[in-house]
């Protein structure tokens, strides 16, 4: 393991269109959104591991002989074989931090997480290197915005890195670098196995965003990206308004079963708006019109009034969308729906005022914003001089 | 012609599903509007005949030797053979009551809708009857309920058996009375005639609404009634926001060209609205149960949805749909959309003060609102006893 300093990032995951109806078998994009999970790995010689998630209070250090007792089992294991997490290996982590198996907290399965890729990712050599590791997030947890897959892709692209399963890519000074397609998927294998830890049976759509970023197709549980697309100024709100994932899911379910005839409609016209917003966007990767931007904020309207009559709405939603449209934007429910986050695209002249105001009347709402992207790029590593300073100040502090 | 006074009432219209989908072959439902239009037919003996539209400020009397010059040529014409007016003789008709050909006004499209189907009518026998003719309406006009309809409904029910080509039903003292089916069929033939003098091109349904009341299947050009329908309570909404609806049919159309995967199955789904609409109104005619009630609102709520989706709704609406929604009712558009009127359902049970503060707050945006009923009757003969009082004093005034 090489005695440098690194630090990865990966992105957080909207849905840009097909939300539920992807389960139903319909096409939906999901896309990387710039808001970023930042993850420092730092060598040290203190013979210890330790963990700093300043976004959620855990720090959290132990001796490496303690953790030697823990590792698997794993003599001829492959890396490559990355699979389903065993659970009685699970159990022992559990155990050994003191982490209760039931309704577990967000830092519990953040710990849980780390430990388990940074014992699978070792248990080949054995031989468990000091380390520090400091995330910080831009994402809101919880929020359906994939933190907890921008979490583990990073865990996965660093330990994997530090580990020689990958290498450590280049990132010239002020850049950042990407790792190669093949070393991609080996770091998706592994967060996608932190993902199941967290989520029990994730659909991997959020870390294969957080490896690739850009635009995913993910349909009938296949998961393509496409080869090249246009990143749009976005403002992403979150209504805050709590919801249940599940509940929502079971909801639409139950509204196809009453309704099917006026349903099933819904869904493929939802099917067709995801496959005229792909089609856009690949129309935009080699040039971006005005024309382009009015398609896809027709399809962005279209869809959310689908969403409304699948059932997923929500008045704190349809405030969004008032407020963003009275300034002339356009939003829809992105996720779950059912409160939750919003997007509202923002033309590349859309100007800085205009967002300013929507943005003001938003946070008036108590709904927190933040302008940014989508179609942002996968998992990186940095070079120092590449990340932004007040992220820098805080990864640095530990 | 009998010498004594006849009471005629007709309902307005509204589209309960399928607006705009009508026109792309789906199935819509129209809907007999409990507002009325009322015209009172008095013989004379002044030798004249007289109109009075008190809603419209319009109050005319011709003599009658200036207008038999008027009378058609309808030699062996039958009046079951009600077929498309005469250019010619409409022609004439706008040189006698000095009305311009171009861009006519609501007064002058009412004057020679009267006198087309009081001339017609009484061609055959060539013997103009000395008559008043008085019409009071409740409903606003240019609103798409259907108020010109009503008007040349219960011109040509009171002029057809004033003439003996229908007869007189009998009205019990307190109740009113309904024409013969293969006379409501007549009648219903010759409104259309008034209907196409003033529209130029209708669409039928609005007669076939003021003749029959209840519910109308309309479907690929075929009226046809339900035969057993219940009356169902409503709240009726003028936004006043004015709209063309020449300009939003030719909006959806567009609309439907440039994203067809997205909109057909939109059209679809509206269709299976109407339909499900159709069955459970058919299933409250026997027995009325909530859980109807609450289909009725879903439908509503989604149909509603659809209908921002190809490009109809209106902020006005909008926040109708909230503002009822806030007190538990679920609102729609009628008609056209972009503005104009909606239908708020209420459930028998709902609690008069609660409409009362949804009409307050609606009154409060500037809307007009009416408490009144869906499934209202067709034409009717009225005793002097069964005749709202209010109504009943407007028209004795002339």
């Amino acid at each position: 393991m090489q005695a440098k300093e690194h630090i990865v990032s990966a992105p957080g995951k909207v849905i840009l269109h097909g939300e539920h109806a992807v389960v139903h078998g319909k096409l939906a994009l999901a896309v990387g959104l710039d808001l970023r999970t930042y993850l420092r790995l730092q060598p040290s010689s203190s013979g210890r591991v330790s963990v700093n998630l300043p976004n959620i209070d855990t720090f959290l250090s132990w001796d490496l002989s303690s953790l030697q007792d823990l590792l698997p089992d794993c003599k001829g294991a492959d890396l490559w074989g990355a699979c389903e997490p065993d659970p009685e290996f699970v159990k022992k982590l559990c155990l050994f931090a003191d982490l209760s198996d039931r309704s577990p907290d967000t830092r519990s399965l953040a710990v849980l997480a780390f430990l388990y890729v940074y014992l699978s990712v070792f248990s080949r050599s054995r031989a468990l290197p000091s380390v520090t590791v400091s995330v910080w997030s831009e994402l809101p947890t919880g929020a359906g915005l994939g933190s907890s897959a921008a979490f583990s892709v990073c865990l996965s692209a660093a330990l994997l890195s530090a580990q020689g399963a990958v290498a450590w890519p280049q990132a010239a000074e002020g850049h950042t670098a990407r790792w190669k397609e093949e070393e991609l998927e080996l770091i998706n294998k592994w967060a996608l196995q932190g993902e199941k830890i967290i989520h029990g049976n994730p659909s991997g759509v959020d870390n294969a965003v957080g490896t690739w970023g850009g635009v995913l197709r993910y349909h009938a549980g296949k998961i393509s990206p496409l080869s090249s697309v246009p990143v749009l100024r976005i403002l992403l709100t979150n209504t805050k308004v709590p919801r249940s994932t599940k509940v929502l899911v079971a909801g639409v379910k139950d509204k196809i079963n009453k309704f099917p005839a006026i349903m099933n409609p819904v869904l493929e016209s939802i099917d067709a708006i995801s496959s005229s917003c792909e089609r856009t966007l690949i129309d935009m990767a080699s040039e971006s019109r005005p024309k382009h931007y009015a398609v896809l904020e027709e399809l962005i309207d279209m869809n959310q009034h689908h969403l409304n009559v699948i059932g997923v709405g929500h008045p704190s939603l349809d405030t969004l969308c008032q407020v963003t449209l009275a300034h002339g934007l356009h939003s829809k429910l992105t996720g779950a729906g059912g409160g939750g986050c919003g997007i509202t695209l923002l033309r590349p002249d859309t100007d800085c005022s205009v967002v300013q105001k929507a943005v003001q009347e938003l946070q008036d709402c108590g709904y927190d914003c933040w302008e940014t992207s989508i179609g942002a790029p996968g998992v990186r590593l940095h070079s120092l001089s590449s990340v932004k300073s007040e992220v820098l100040k805080i990864l640095s502090s530990y």
